[in-house]
């Protein structure tokens, strides 16, 4: 078969089916800045496993444990944490193929609740809203959407409300998103 | 059949063989420990999840994906984190049946660099040793982990050392295993 220049590349769409289906660009997108963070030993923050129940496992080989059947949990926490600047750091990423708004249903009210205990308790805690079609990411901290939240009935936040009262965030090379410039500004006053 | 008053609990046992076959007593109690603190208000530190490695996955259901072939991977960082007082908490924990030693290759290298990049950001960080058959636990913070490593060639650490040198955890039933004690007196010197 003769590959026209056209021709989508299959291998690149194969790797992002062997992860989770959800904001993969913006998954991809936050692991690659949290290396980079890592490796210039900025910060340190992961993203968590997807919480799997494993229902049975096989044993082929003593080495390798092999589980045949398992189903993906709701998670009780967020998706990212880690330390930055003596600041715990707590955060959950969505992904919104929407223009006009982002559905408030996208965020769990487990997560909601776990964002806000977490910042009780000190931790720099905050969602990152990524409007994949006009590639713009933003950074609300938990207390900005909670207020939104508590004085709108409406169940989605419009995009002028981001592009109002949210923190853009940078997006380039390396890093891709670089989220900690944001916190930089907003908790620390810019000290370095 | 009659449910005599000796007989087991069979549920019970049906709930440890879903998770996972390692350390499981100081598991539980870790859990069950971190719940109180959480249900308690006094600090936010949850278990991650294992990492699995997922093959393929079935949809029997549109509502409900079934991973039929995954494996377990080594995790890259500890165990535990969260969120007490202000700061960062991350740390591993190991159950140990030997009764005069700990070996070290029961920690992952790369543990070891994760708790002391932690540290270095901000983070409390520490290992958490339990000697089974002793019913004792104790804390160790990474600093004194690696000083240990640092100054002795041996594989293991003695248990004269973690009772010169540890902390020890109380061990109760609210909470089953108090470790913020430990740290309410080493660094938080004991304010309240």
């Amino acid at each position: 078969m003769i590959g026209y220049p056209t021709k989508k590349n299959p291998s690149s769409k194969a790797i992002k089916q062997t992860t989770s289906k959800r904001g993969m660009s913006l998954e991809e997108d936050l692991n690659m800045t949290n290396q980079y963070y890592r490796a210039m030993d900025r910060a340190v923050i992961h993203k968590k496993p997807t919480p799997v129940q494993v229902v049975s496992v096989d044993y082929p080989m003593r080495s390798k444990a092999r589980i045949t059947e398992a189903y993906y949990r709701t998670p009780s926490t967020t998706d990212y944490n880690g330390v930055y600047r003596g600041r715990a750091i707590d955060f959950e990423a969505k992904d919104n193929q929407l223009k006009s708004n982002f559905p408030l249903s996208k965020i769990h009210s487990h997560q909601l609740a776990h964002l806000q205990q977490v910042a009780k308790h000190g931790a720099i805690a905050f969602v990152i809203v990524r409007f994949t079609t006009l590639d713009e990411s933003y950074l609300i901290f938990i207390d900005q959407l909670m207020g939104f939240i508590q004085s709108h009935t409406r169940k989605s936040i419009p995009y002028a409300w981001f592009s109002e009262f949210a923190h853009r965030i940078d997006s380039g090379y390396t890093p891709p998103l670089d989220y900690l410039k944001v916190l930089d500004i907003c908790c620390f006053k810019g000290e370095m």
